[in-house]
């Protein structure tokens, strides 16, 4: 059993995962909410209180904090004596925030890699890099470090490693589609930091296919699918955290990521791109300021905070596997639908936070409760999915399941064939 | 008779303007350019000289100057003794250049209206709010000063002033024409300085018609124009200075503005624009850094004066007068077609620096030779148009027209039932 959670960032994502640590304060204990900015953890804490989101009444406090300082993060890790550190700042704390963990004996989990700010779309598969680089460190001392534990990377890598314990022999593919058929009201905006958000789409995207990386250009790979809620939706192959992790822990010979992207988005974007606006190289301007193009682009888009009130639409975000049950063909494609609007209503978040921030919390109360407090490090795809997607469905993201049968909720232990063990290490 | 001429600015019309003057430098005397940047006037200089433009040894001389400063203008004009200012500089720095002709005797003459760098589109006629407020300043001091003597402003409205002298009783309509049918070879470009090219599209869009203003969206009208030499090509209704002045001067009811744009151009401006990019007003960045986006804009395109060596095709600029003659219905076209590689070949710019470039030195020189030196300030349609159309027969920029009678290259005085005199004052 661990308690009391410290989350660090006051972005959208902190925002949902602070609003659901309060809804489960009774397993979790005090929350601790820190970044560098302290208004935006009060409020953050403000509308927790606005909202009645309080399951018990409990601690809630805002610090200030900057969290590439190991130092001052293991201080604010003991003295707020927080047990589950959930990262959801900037992916370039990840490094540091993981050792003031792993110093102090604390769990650690993300939702999204580490990215170091001079470098874009680096080598495969990406965790190799840096997050596994500490593996051996967490296991000696004991500690518990999930890693990409949002919905994409995260929920999705649960999803695969259910049906692949539960549908299928083999497997031959995995595409994980992601679906936003939201409308913001605005002209164009990021739905969330546009600097985080186009570094995704800015260089080389890799896919797992064949068994080894294949090397593509954003926009270079279009599919249409056709999607529970959302209907017919273009997609394009895109890079993503989950396929340099279960690229490499599933035996799974194909892995691709799709993501949709309007006719408008990929036109904006390609304009900004093609004239070096999204450039993190600085320039001088006429006046003989250096500035980094793509901070001014920043500056001009809406604040993605501020999307949430007129959001409207739905996500779905799912994976559709196919391989072999039996020798006969199998298809399965497990997803979550989200409303835009409902999440709003709920904790004043859009879906894209809601669908982020969610899974971090349901992940922290398995630590909590000792499922998943497995005092090493683990990407998703390790851990049992049985628990994972069951609290998910308690609280507010609802797993469905379309194959031969229907459409239905998926509901593991009754769909299972797959016996819940305290750990599973898959060794395909 | 004037002689020495100061040519002000040292961009892409300056240089085209300073080779003109070097190749009738036994009219025109000493040749002096000034800008801000020293390296700029000694670059077009060397140009110069490479070239072999000078018709006759004599003085070439470049001089550093910030052109607000008037007292620093007077004292460089009498130092040089030059008698003709060719301002081709910033359009901010009209009026302080006018300023100093005034005060100093030297004749005055631009290409472009004044503007004041805080505003934008201002209201018609645009003269009115600056220029003309010196009218009788230039009476009082008898000193000669020519507003808009480029290609557009300037030889459309000389064309229009030929046309109605020449071939109509009434005219009903002029629609000056303005296609670029060129190609960089850049993805996106713009033909001069980027902050002065996008002010022009960012705002009201006034056009003449029924005899009064009318106030119109950028992109709101489309017009395609069979053109000769560059074919169907579309325009859009867009402001400009030569109807602030020919409305007031010609008494014609309809006077329209319409310049070519590519999809791809207006895709690229309307994001930029509904983005915020193309402000002058400064945004503030997540780092604190306060930043006017246009001039971002501006430092991640191409300098246009790198276009040059790559640009290829054509560009076809004219008046389309429509009204009548005899009772008949009456419509001309007359137009120049400039050729982007041959302007290079020439004098090493592009044609649209060329085509605004030489008239400038057209009028220089009927200036120099007194036609054109009225003592007094006037827009271009004021002035006899015949002997400025004839120089620019000789100086590489050839008049066209098509009408009842074919397409033929317009000699004035061939054509004309229209009597050169000294001046003529139009008082229709």
């Amino acid at each position: 059993m661990k308690r009391n959670v410290l989350i660090i960032g006051a972005g959208g994502v902190a925002h949902v995962a602070a609003h659901k640590c309060a809804q489960n304060n009774k397993l979790l204990g005090d929350i601790h909410i820190a970044s560098r900015t302290l208004a935006k953890c009060q409020a953050i804490i403000d509308s927790i209180h606005e909202k009645g989101s309080l399951q018990s009444p409990g601690r809630l406090q805002a610090h200030q904090l900057d969290a590439m300082d190991i130092e001052a993060t293991k201080f604010l890790i003991r003295a707020t004596h927080s047990q589950i550190v959930i990262n959801v700042g900037s992916p370039f704390l990840n490094m540091s925030v993981l050792a003031a963990c792993i110093e102090t004996g604390a769990a650690y989990l993300d939702t999204a890699i580490h990215e170091d700010p001079a470098k874009v779309c680096e080598a495969p598969p990406w965790y190799g890099n840096y997050e596994w680089k500490r593996r051996q460190a967490c296991k000696d001392a004991r500690v518990t470090a999930v890693l990409g534990a949002g919905f994409d990377p995260g929920v999705v890598n649960a999803y695969a490693r259910f049906a692949l314990d539960t549908y299928f022999d083999d497997v031959e593919s995995i595409d994980i589609i992601d679906i936003n058929a939201g409308n913001h009201g605005r002209y164009f905006a990021t739905n969330f930091d546009p600097e985080i958000n186009f570094r995704e789409f800015t260089s080389t995207v890799w896919s797992w296919e064949q068994n080894q990386w294949r090397a593509n250009s954003m926009f270079e790979r279009r599919q249409d699918w056709n999607m529970p809620v959302t209907g017919m939706s273009t997609t394009y192959l895109t890079g993503h955290d989950e396929l340099h992790s279960m690229s490499q822990n599933l035996g799974v010979p194909n892995i691709r990521f799709w993501m949709s992207f309007s006719e408008h988005y990929i036109n904006v974007f390609t304009v900004l791109n093609s004239l070096g606006l999204l450039s993190e190289k600085p320039v001088r301007t006429a006046k003989g300021v250096e500035i980094v193009p793509l901070e001014v682009v920043k500056a001009v888009l809406p604040d993605p905070a501020s999307l949430a009130p007129a959001y409207t639409g739905k996500t779905c975000i799912g994976d559709l596997i196919r391989g072999t049950r039996g020798g006969q063909a199998q298809q399965v494609l497990i997803y979550n639908s989200c409303d835009h609007e409902e999440c709003f209503e709920e904790v004043g978040s859009q879906a894209i936070s809601y669908t982020a921030g969610v899974p971090a919390v349901a992940a922290a109360m398995l630590i909590a409760k000792g499922s998943w407090d497995i005092g090493e490090m683990a990407n998703v795809e390790e851990l049992d999915p049985v628990p994972f997607i069951e609290s998910m469905n308690r609280m507010g993201l609802v797993t469905r399941i379309q194959d031969a049968h229907g459409d239905r909720i998926l509901r593991p232990r009754q769909e299972s064939i797959y016996e819940p063990k305290p750990r599973m290490l898959v060794n395909y």
